[in-house]
């Protein structure tokens, strides 16, 4: 298995990159691959820190160009197909990596992984999926921001998604589906809400438990919520900044230090970089998409989390599950 | 100035309702009255525990029923003509009072409210402002849950009913008013935000400074965030849940006790009862809807808000301020 990894993503690349690729070897079998695409100097320079690398786990993909936050992610494949972004995807295009994984402007990331690896027959549209911490278990939402203007069945299409996901990567075994809202009954909130409850509880293949509000999420009552892209990205934003913001006053208002060890665990938590980056979820192919603020530990865990995609076949289960077309597929 | 306050409307009705009725009075000026309104032999008993209280400052009107949670809200007008909620609202249609404030079925004060009070001229949806704690100031979210399926000319109107909130009551001198989105660009978000945002551009009546996502309404970037019910109802619900988890998480891992002095200040911060309540803005009266797990503080600062709404007559500001026909009224 040959897992691409963007070496040129984060604020601090391409060290975080390549100290995370490094401390990723030793979580994955030997069989697998990094690919560190990017500046060829740059990275060497980094990979000289490490002599004890093992043969031939990873090696570099020189990619001249780099995506910059400001790019426009549309035009990225047309203006810059040098770039770590468009040379990582195509390797795996090639048939020379089975993952791709990136810490980069998100927007291209996903403009170029839906370019370069095609939507899977039947999906209408790929969607994103982040991990919320909870009490419990973490929770997949999709969509974290990947559509706006969502219909019905694009949002029965992201709970299909999700299943497969929380089967495959997140080792739920039934798990349970919801539908983002603000109120239980099935007849709450607004005309999307309505209908999409509608598709959600007809679907036969899911284990739908109906309506949360944005308070039991947090309590950890579903493995997967479903959202539009608008709602789930204004939700995802406000989860973490508000996390910082509570932890960051009760440290002003207490005697509570902030890198206190009484905090490790919270901060562990709620900590996103401990699982390990966004899944662009029915494109042909493994695109995991990390914060652009990603520690080395983030890097680490995207890449487990894209070798578990390869090795639990996530593709081929997403598109043998969503193949069914819907009325409005293209649309 | 009188104000009418449902006593049956908290989780401790009319104990809790009481107290803060009592406890508002030492914040209000003397001539301001507070009528207690539900059922007379409860609210007596309660009474009977503050001795003390000056002449004519607190009187009870007798309503013989009691909306519950379950109560569907649009017809609590006609099946509960007696309930608490209906009679305290009557009060100010007929001139009895100048404000109601309710910690009940907020869907019945809501639609009760809409019946009794009317929307106000020009208005085409009432909507619901509701404090978000921030690093800073409060900033007031519109709307927190009472419209979904919004349109740009309501969001728009949003706006302009946060702004009179925001000068009238929050005593911000030139409010800035923001839309909640996903991205800081005018062209960023779904077709609903990108149309919202041109239409409050283009009011020269609003400090309008652009689009907010998430993580910025928590470090107090504005004093008014506009949103879809939807929307703002789901954030409403998961800011107050998180935090809620977050503390609780700290006080788990380590020995900071939930009730120690150091947590004193930051859930002051959090409370929301020290805010006082949801305005219903836009409707020809004063209506502040609670939490139905208000306590006494919450009470008494939700009567100290609709004080200050009667005192600066924010409903003729509304009123002026909204009385420009949108092309979309009524829709």
């Amino acid at each position: 298995m040959r897992i691409a990894l963007d070496a040129m993503g984060t604020d601090h690349a391409p060290a975080a990159e390549v100290a995370g690729a490094v401390a990723a070897l030793a979580d994955l079998d030997s069989d697998v691959q990094i690919i560190l695409v990017g500046d060829r100097d740059a990275i060497q320079v980094e990979l000289a820190k490490y002599p004890e690398i093992p043969e031939g786990r990873l090696r570099v993909e020189h990619a001249s160009d780099r995506v910059t936050p400001h790019d426009p992610p549309a035009l990225v494949i047309r203006r810059k197909p040098d770039s770590s972004i468009v040379v990582g995807l195509k390797l795996q295009k090639r048939g020379e990596a089975e993952a791709f994984v990136s810490a980069g402007n998100t927007g291209a990331v996903m403009a170029a992984s839906l370019f370069t690896l095609r939507r899977l027959p039947g999906v209408v549209r790929p969607a994103i999926g982040a991990l919320l911490p909870t009490a419990l278990a973490p929770c997949l939402l999709v969509d974290a921001g990947a559509n706006v203007d969502c219909k019905p069945t694009h949002l029965l299409q992201f709970a299909q998604l999700g299943n497969v996901y929380a089967k495959d990567i997140m080792r739920r075994e039934n798990p349970r589906v919801a539908l983002l809202n603000i109120g239980e009954e099935a007849e709450k909130g607004d005309d999307l809400s309505v209908e999409s409850y509608r598709l959600l509880a007809a679907d036969s293949g899911l284990n739908f438990v109906g309506n949360v509000e944005g308070r039991e999420i947090i309590q950890g009552v579903c493995d997967v919520v479903v959202a539009d892209g608008f709602v789930g990205n204004v939700l995802l934003k406000f989860y973490e900044s508000v996390a910082e913001f509570v932890i960051g006053m009760l440290c002003k208002q207490t005697d509570i230090r902030i890198d206190g060890p009484e905090l490790k665990q919270v901060f562990r938590v709620l900590d996103y970089s401990e699982y390990g980056g966004a899944p662009l979820l029915g494109v042909g192919g493994v695109s995991i998409i990390c914060h652009g603020e990603s520690s080395s530990k983030a890097i680490r865990n995207a890449l487990g989390v894209a070798a578990r995609a390869v090795a639990t076949d996530m593709v081929s289960h997403i598109a043998r599950e969503l193949s069914t077309p819907t009325s409005e597929e293209g649309s």
